[in-house]
């Protein structure tokens, strides 16, 4: 609303923040928007959301949305996509700014037919033919509910182990991947590496202002009940080969939600 | 000793019984045809023990070993091994029963120049070449401990439980996989189903008289820490949903043993 | 009819005979056993013909049928096939002789609810699904059709050459493949070596009587018109190279024939 | 050197023209840009070329050079290559022009420790690795003979027939495709279409002020002589078929070519 010039071309929110695993309102950020009777274009990240948490870039009055193949798509990296209001493909024709490989214009042209501008990934085009069929075969309803509940038992665990999550506010917190913040005085990197070494497993690590505080378990995509409590019994066997003090009890707390949920 | 016209032509051991999970004693059978002084051959069937279980076929004095991809040797299902002492081709050449497919001179001939008499199936030769580099690289006396080490997280985890393994003598125990007694009045079919259904983890049956009675895990070939802790998860979930009497603990004992041993 | 004392249990006609090209004409076997109201069983070996040259187990009243994945079902090799007709299985049934592993009765009684009585070769099971998509797609006479239009034109190609095919009889010439007489006093096996090393392409042997007599060009499976071009240009090449005596213009009449027919 | 201002930034050159099959002198232009004491940027689209003809980004002088995945590296289209000089390095740094995706500064950052900046399009780098050793096993000096023998036999097939190659000046014409004139009043569309019907073969098609007058054979990458003779017999048979007015004898004088070189 202080914006009184509108200099702001853009507002652009990140649907599921990775580093931090916080979710995004966005809703709420296009309601502010339109409350403030702004202009602004309204743009979304959904790279590590879409598929794995509900997003609605039509009925949410998106802009521009872009994700990419390699997280909830269950593909190879290597496609990204983006879709577009009619307000950004105005704003996009009359901008001003000339470009080449960003060029909307000459995608939709070509996409019409049936065709890019450009040679595709063809092969993860097969993919996304596969992925697609996957999604459509659970039901988008269920692969959201399944991601919750997943993220739910992994959030069960952490506070049965007495750790703190990175997102204070609950509403906020990421069904796709879940971030813990380390006991004081006690480095997320040395755990990680026992954690790969001694227990084979992978995980995340804090980025930016949290490096070191954090680490994070990833549930989203192609994920099941096995994989996450394979995944919580490594971090609970790394935490005690590591010293980090905790408490015993996070893969049961896990276990108890996954049977109590449906 | 009894068999005191040599009728017995060959004994034929398994070195790891797959419904029961027992491991088999080959040179104390080798060492038992010897001290009977019996012509007998000694066929040892390796399914489900090679590159999982230590075997060892010139050493023990096995005269024809067989063996398949599918198990230890992390491939696809499609060729099967065998290898044969000079006395067992000695035997097949003489012992008067005429064949064709499974005629062993043929095959050696062909092998001697690194060819097949039929048509083998190429594609898993390819495999075979990429799953013999991955044991090299591991070294096969770290697969086998491996493969004891989270074969004896599992039965820390059925203790726990207070479940009954099927091999009543310790040292007979599989490193491949592990079957558990139902207590009585549980049905081990109705279990298995809400494992899969409910956690998406597929267990094997109890075979012929232990029917119903034992569900089984897997724990051989391509097999990690996660993969296993996931798999108890999976099983101490469903015999909670299932309403199965037994004492929770069980992943956590698999825990403590995997941080106990590396 | 000579056998008055019906000794001869069974008659095996190979459908498609591999090294020498000749195709076999079932229908004419099976009416020869009737006449003779012989009750032998008949046999076809469908390994080189299945889905490339037209077969009919039912209808041509055969007994036992066998066959393979790796060559008109376009599949790596590693599956075989067998069909049966009731009388053979009551033969099999009957028969006396003892066995495990080709025993067709415990493979129906398994079949007929889905599934194998050993470990079947998995993921061809997944290719074959899809080889019958595409030969149904394509329609199994149109299949038959192609395969005959290739080889027709594979067959003036080698008479441009002034080569001679091995099959006396036009109507008995395999649809499958194309084997070429040698003019005399050349040799089968320089001829290939040339065409391999110099010209990429790797020709079929003749085998047995005619050893280094004959070379062959296989035009089964998934094969089409620039693979056959490629195939016998490759092959004039090699005759010129080898300094082979022969007529140039084979491809030029392999060219007239693909384009007179369609 | 008539641009005393210096205003032209740089010069991009196309090493292969697809379109056109033109390859560019690239050492000329530079020689052109040098004499003229010209500071401007030599840039070179790589993309068809690389790894089927000869190109030497440092020894040529080069400033800018980008290729593509999916032509002489033989892999799937999902990866682009750019090699730079210091000199085009420093003038991306002091140019002005703010980039993101584009900001090579942040990519050499991540490189020097073997990482990417952002996700790559990890599969393709396993498919990359292989192919290089490929190239590395025949040697490029020998890919490069290879590429010019078969474009050499295309061309020879092209005369033979009586039709027009694009390129007026032999030294520049291309060893990655071959395009070919159509007779006045003859629609290249219409024969591409024939020869993709009839004798499943796809060619490309001229584009911008050649479209519809040109058909191309692309002859790079992964590509041998029964691959280029089957191409050229099917463009023999397709100009038969559609009526095209030529001389036969194009696969001929392919194969004579191919038979004295080697």
């Amino acid at each position: 609303a202080a914006d009184t010039d509108h200099r702001i071309r853009a507002v652009l929110a990140t649907h599921n923040e990775t580093s931090t695993a916080v979710t995004s309102d966005i809703p709420a950020v296009r309601g502010a928007i339109d409350a403030a009777g702004h202009p602004a274009l309204l743009m979304a990240d959904t790279v590590s959301s879409l598929a794995s948490i509900d997003f609605r870039h039509e009925e949410w009055g998106v802009d521009v949305t872009v994700s990419g193949s390699q997280k909830g798509l269950m593909l190879r990296p290597g496609i990204s996509f983006t879709a577009i209001s009619a307000k950004a493909r105005e704003a996009a024709r009359e901008g001003g700014m000339p470009r080449s490989y960003w060029r909307w214009e000459t995608m939709l042209e070509a996409n019409a037919t049936g065709f890019f501008p450009y040679t595709p990934a063809t092969n993860l085009l097969y993919g996304l033919d596969e992925a697609l069929k996957m999604l459509r075969e659970e039901g988008l309803a269920q692969v959201f509910a399944r991601h919750h509940r997943l993220a739910e038992a992994t959030r069960c665990a952490v506070q049965a182990w007495g750790l703190e999550l990175l997102a204070v506010n609950p509403s906020e917190r990421s069904d796709a991947l879940t971030p813990k913040l380390m006991p004081e005085g006690h480095d997320a990197h040395s755990l990680r590496r026992v954690i790969l070494d001694r227990f084979d497993t992978s995980l995340g690590a804090g980025l930016g202002k949290v490096k070191g505080r954090v680490f994070r378990i990833g549930h989203l995509g192609h994920f099941n009940e096995p994989m996450l409590l394979g995944t919580l019994g490594a971090v609970e066997a790394g935490m005690v080969a590591a010293g980090v003090p905790f408490h015993r009890g996070g893969v049961s707390a896990a276990i108890d939600h996954l049977v109590a949920t449906h």
